[in-house]
């Protein structure tokens, strides 16, 4: 399957590579399942990769995201482009395919063999999303998608990791979300390289665009030039108003960022987020491990609760004993 | 300053144990910093933490959260209780006082000396977000704050984490955000004790509390107690309609929850958060440190922006070399 089969261990990526939607999604649940088998392929699909254009989409909850989302795969099956998403719901325990609510509005393309939706949701204590949200991005890739679309529900500290993973970041606001200051978080703001006015036919967003357009002078000499672009999002057409000039503002973000000298160091921060993000999850599955061979975390924290214990001390004698 | 001198470290803990303000300011900022010192001082604070209640508050951006906030402040100062708040904002890079935009309002306590504000910020990133609110509201408590509430701007995985180490979990919402399905997510519900419909004078609020009630319909039998209660928090005052409701359905939460033979168990649960925190918070320290040692993440993540290597392979790598 790959050049060096020394390096690389081997796995039957075949017909992922060919683009098989079966073989795609059941290697999406290895990888949520965390199986060996799953990294096995993921090491011998990584040669295959770096073909696919990947957009964040984040927010506020309310502004219109799934909508945004919905007319932006519209917009690039017209142009005969295969799209591939992941919705991230860190408030959700359900992963799969469009269980969550909000999700079954994009049904309409589950009919469309060019377009693949998959939502990731929340397993366990420990997190380990935006570890599954890379790796499954990085499916989609492999399985030829030329737009991969990562739209996170909620607005965290998880979700701007997962931002940090995208080519191209894309924040979406509305007007007459209270207060602005509130609406827009400034390291929401840190990360985005287009900035969506949605519902742009509300009252206020005047106000709002003005007001992102201050947050944005106050930001480093270097990202000055993100685009503020307003839109109607009208669900399943790409005709929805400002569409096509979102994705002009994307292509335009594409060429400044990902072509040039900056690329490579560019480059290396999305890796490096990755990379953290691995190792994390790695860690604290290791750190599952040792404390199911000491009766679990339940029985450990037991010990705490009743006060025996503090917390401090057990930690470290956990971390210690890895 | 301990019984037992031999199982906890020396550390100068009485300034804190007399609520001194500087110092356990100056406690947090080493929390903050992640120095040694702090870890000695959390276990030595131990026995003497255990008496202040801990209330989450969550909910969407722009749902009015610190104005609830600032009501509850209000409320439980006229009862002569002294109230510490943690602000948790993982989309600002900035902690401390208060910087943060939001936080500005409640500058009306600043000069209470018995209300303590922090606003604690997302540092790096490996994260650890959750572990610094864990341990500054162990502080808190430790200083003698009857009352400590933790308010979460963001709306993600590790502030449902954080919600999961209060007494109480309160969950704001408001009338018009959208659709309710998007405005409050399954995973924020599954931590909420006491739902709050706040700005219940807009239009919308039969509707949303309605769609809440059906919500909590579908819960397991034991969680379908919560209490729904409507607000018009105005800031800066006790008698903001609903907030002596709001504090009333906290306590009826408390009799249920923490008194009797269930307390232990629930005890156990947040310990647990707070215990997987803490773990994932040192193990993250440790890959740290392995990383500056092979030149820092930056050079190991130009390794995988050039392709030469796959993040799988080279981070299955630094967590076996820990």
């Amino acid at each position: 399957m790959t050049d060096d089969p020394g390096k690389f261990p081997k796995a039957d990526i075949a017909p992922i590579l060919a683009g098989d939607v079966r073989a795609g999604a059941r290697l999406m649940r290895d990888i949520d399942d965390r199986r060996e088998t799953a990294m096995t392929a993921l090491k011998a699909l990584f040669p295959h990769t770096g073909k696919g254009y990947v957009i964040g989409i984040t927010g506020n909850p309310g502004a219109g995201k799934s909508t945004v989302v919905d007319a932006m795969i519209a917009h690039y099956r017209g142009l005969g482009e295969r799209v591939g998403v992941v919705c991230v719901d860190p408030t959700s325990p359900f992963s799969g395919g469009a269980i969550l609510g909000d999700r079954i509005r994009m049904q309409r393309h589950a009919l469309d063999p060019d377009v693949f939706i998959r939502s990731l949701a929340t397993r366990g204590h420990l997190g380990g999303l935006s570890r599954s949200t890379f790796d499954v991005a990085h499916v989609l890739d492999a399985m030829g998608y030329q737009r991969i679309l990562i739209e996170t529900v909620g607005v965290g500290q998880d979700e701007i990791e997962v931002m940090r993973a995208a080519h191209t970041t894309v924040v979406v606001t509305v007007p007459g979300l209270g207060d602005d200051i509130q609406a827009i978080k400034s390291g929401l703001l840190e990360v985005a390289d287009v900035l969506v006015v949605n519902k742009a036919d509300r009252e206020g967003a005047d106000r709002t665009e003005r007001d992102l357009m201050q947050m944005l002078d106050l930001r480093a000499a270097d990202r000055k030039d993100v685009q503020i672009v307003r839109t109607i999002a009208t669900r399943g057409t790409a005709e929805g108003s400002g569409i096509t000039e979102l994705a002009a503002s994307i292509e335009a973000h594409r060429e400044r960022a990902w072509t040039g000298p900056g690329a490579i160091e560019r480059g290396t921060v999305r890796a490096a987020a990755q990379l953290s993000e691995l190792i994390r999850a790695l860690l604290a599955d290791r750190a599952m491990r040792t404390m199911a061979a000491r009766g679990g975390l339940t029985e450990i924290a037991h010990a705490v609760a009743e006060r025996r214990e503090d917390p401090w001390t057990l930690a470290e004698s956990i971390v210690a004993s890895l």
